[in-house]
């Protein structure tokens, strides 16, 4: 009984059932408790609680037919389930996306929200009044478009971000990933050449990958894609479109200045291109307004702009949206049907209350303010590494670090990964020579621990290649 | 006023706020209202309603942003939106799926659920219950396998269809389009031949074509598909992959035998193929038990099965699954990354729930009730009509009838639509000679009229094509 509640801790007394049929349920499926539950008297006299309280998470897990209950004989855990030991939420062919890894003590590579940022009253309020008000009609489908209100929700709030655009040109999404991937088959076909930015957004350059595209990458410099280089392939070859991230690039976090904002629109009539811009990261910014996306520059339908409701806030909502222009309409409809044919209802109209009535603007400040101290603590840790570069954006939730000369990402990461340290090596993006840290997760206490051993790595690694070690 | 609200009518007094809300939301949309909403007074007087009533109505319009109140000005209509003015739900390159027309009289086209089937209390409490059970973990990415319980609750069900396998293998969807899309990309390439059943579901047909397969048609009989025309070409030819129904096909309504399903695994083994069986309709059974999937047959793991929950049941929720042998995984988990990363992780464990406490169960019940009810009055007025043929499937919520010769499916669908009558002509399955009735939407009232309405066009054209009508 000790060693199976070794790791068991009770925060708050007035929902106990809940952490504890948590705790069991991931017991079960980790095939670390097999057979049978103890009895509800042991466990309510060994933790204390009252026998309700466990025969309550008893309960749940009936529900779920995790354990099914015999008169008399207690609960049996239902052994006909093969529960993998412990399920891997990513299995690709190639390893540049990461496992959710439970087991690191400090982790710099998660880059899914805090959960504890989620405005889950919010939420609830919001699904139920939906329910409550529309009853039925809250489950029907929407069609390829999207829910009227969100749309109307959406055009209201771009006007904050200068997007002047109409309601029919507005689709939701199921996220970006699926804007990028459906945009860019309505774009070019097989072996049509696409530009984009080097390094940039990993699921991008599958979706592009995956199309056979003929990619050309674009170098970064410190304001934003190198224009020239651009303008020199542009003069050789036609591209279909180029996909990028005017703020907080990923992953170098990155603006794309005004200049070459402008003159980028200016090619791309010129050599009549579009240009997918991302615009995901762009709300977890930490000055005063929010930076202005490319789109709002944009006069002749040369942007289509893509954008995310889930990376910080909401991933279980799994929202986004795209303006597509007028021409390219019938097309992109085609394929998103194709894709999964509309997004759900009852959250779109949700998710457009919630847009409405504020609190999704309340929500992202406290997400703005808690990322941009935890910016704050991490630089102030890595300014006491002195062998490395790197760019502070101003907004985001990662930091791209150029490591020392001969250091390669590679080995950094597999030395602290031993250590229960994880770290995205830039090696993923095509860069050894960099590394990047997701921050959305990360628990402030654990930076200065988590920099330092970073600290020592590198120059371990620094040391071991100039031969100062044996 | 009278004109504004001569459509309006009141069911039930309780909550009059949400039609009143509802109606006058509409006519925003379709712009026949403009300016400004009607003061509160004069409504409530007009409708004889409390002015409490009226005011929440208004005050959910301005949540949603459709009116902005000034105090002791009303209530202004924000016409800054570009409000289409009927919304097209599918705007596609063939016009081989329906818009849905809400002035049909008669809907024998619309295959979307009657919403009044819906248990939205059950959904309501499911919704509920897992937020309050789960929290913030109610609203995280679930990856790409789908959420663990939901896959537990499946495979239970999957018992009664005789189906063993392992939880690895299901995956959750968001809906069957989805998962015929991604296992035909990870089974298939371009130009590679791929068989289908002439006729067969048009979103099928839709996305082998977007993959340019090669696509070989295998005719349908009465026992289902021609397993000799089959045997024929595979003899001289590989296939890659076969999609089928084998209960209540798609038009036809029409399962495949016992011996034939025999027979297809064998080939499938002897040429190494698989078989996609797409199982969406069959819950929809009027019989005492489930008809049998293809796939309770399978051996050697040559059946990928799929199924949507969302075609009666819940389209809102977009739910579906397939099972997919454990060689594919990789390969399939990476193409539903790119799709859309991910199914909303609260709508599969509401799901889930109302999987495991039987709700599902008994919402199915009593949709087959229904629409078996439904079928008997259809085919009781249809066997009025002497000249046509139909097959009378055992479930579904469809009917495939032949044509007297000379007598195309086009011209009785544009006759019956003038009369504001739906129905679905055969051409868009390439046969002209047929029509399909959908009768899940229909109300049983409407039936005789819109049979002998189809009886007359019938006959007009036979007559007419026979040279007895000038």
């Amino acid at each position: 009984m000790e060693t199976l509640f070794k790791e068991f801790k009770i925060e708050n007394n007035k929902f106990i059932y809940i952490p504890l049929y948590t705790f069991l349920k991931e017991k079960i499926e980790r095939k670390e408790l097999k057979n049978k539950l103890p009895s509800i008297r042991k466990i309510s006299n060994f933790l204390n609680i009252s026998p309700n309280t466990v025969a309550k998470a008893y309960s749940e897990l009936e529900k779920i037919n995790y354990v099914q209950s015999f008169k008399g004989s207690g609960f049996f855990i239902n052994s006909n389930f093969l529960f993998e030991k412990k399920e891997k939420n990513f299995i690709l062919e190639n390893d540049d996306f990461y496992n959710v890894n439970h087991s690191l003590k400090i982790d710099f590579i998660n880059s899914t929200p805090n959960f504890s940022f989620l405005p889950i009253s919010d939420i609830k309020y919001a699904i139920n009044h939906i329910l409550d008000r529309d009853k039925e009609l809250a489950l029907i489908n929407e069609g390829p478009l999207g829910n009227m209100e969100l749309r109307v929700a959406i055009n209201l709030s771009l006007k904050n971000l200068n997007i002047s655009t109409e309601i029919d040109n507005i689709h939701i999404l199921s996220g970006a990933q699926q804007g990028i991937d459906l945009i860019s088959k309505t774009l070019a076909f097989s072996k049509d050449n696409i530009a984009i930015e080097s390094p940039t957004y990993l699921g991008a350059i599958k979706s592009f990958k995956s199309q056979d595209f003929t990619i050309i990458k674009i170098n970064i410099e410190k304001d934003g894609l190198n224009i020239f280089e651009l303008e020199k392939i542009l003069l050789k070859t036609r591209i279909k479109f180029i996909y990028l991230m005017a703020n907080f690039q990923t992953p170098t976090g990155i603006n794309l200045s005004l200049k070459k904002r402008k003159k980028l629109l200016y090619l791309a009539d010129k050599f009549d291109f579009f240009i997918i811009e991302d615009d995901s990261s762009s709300d977890l910014y930490y000055s005063e307004l929010p930076p202005l996306p490319l789109k709002s520059l944009d006069k002749n339908d040369r942007v289509i702009y893509v954008k995310s409701f889930s990376k910080i806030f909401m991933p279980g909502f799994r929202l986004g949206f795209i303006i597509v222009p007028k021409l390219l309409l019938p097309s992109f409809l085609n394929n998103k049907f194709l894709s999964d044919t509309n997004t759900s209802s009852l959250y779109q109209k949700s998710f457009a209350l919630l847009l409405n009535d504020g609190s999704i603007e309340k929500h992202m400040n406290s997400c703005r303010k808690q990322l941009n101290s935890i910016q704050n603590i991490i630089i102030e840790e890595l300014l006491k590494i002195s062998n490395i570069k790197f760019f502070i954006p101003s907004g985001g939730c990662s930091l791209w670090i150029e490591l020392p000369k001969n250091v390669s990402s590679k080995s950094v990461y597999n030395k602290l990964l031993r250590e229960n340290i994880g770290i995205v090596p830039g090696i993923d993006y095509g860069f050894d020579n960099f590394i990047k840290l997701n921050f959305s997760r990360i628990e402030k206490k654990d930076i200065p621990e988590g920099i330092s051993r970073l600290k020592f790595a590198i120059d371990f690694f620094q040391e071991l290649n100039l031969g100062k070690l044996e």
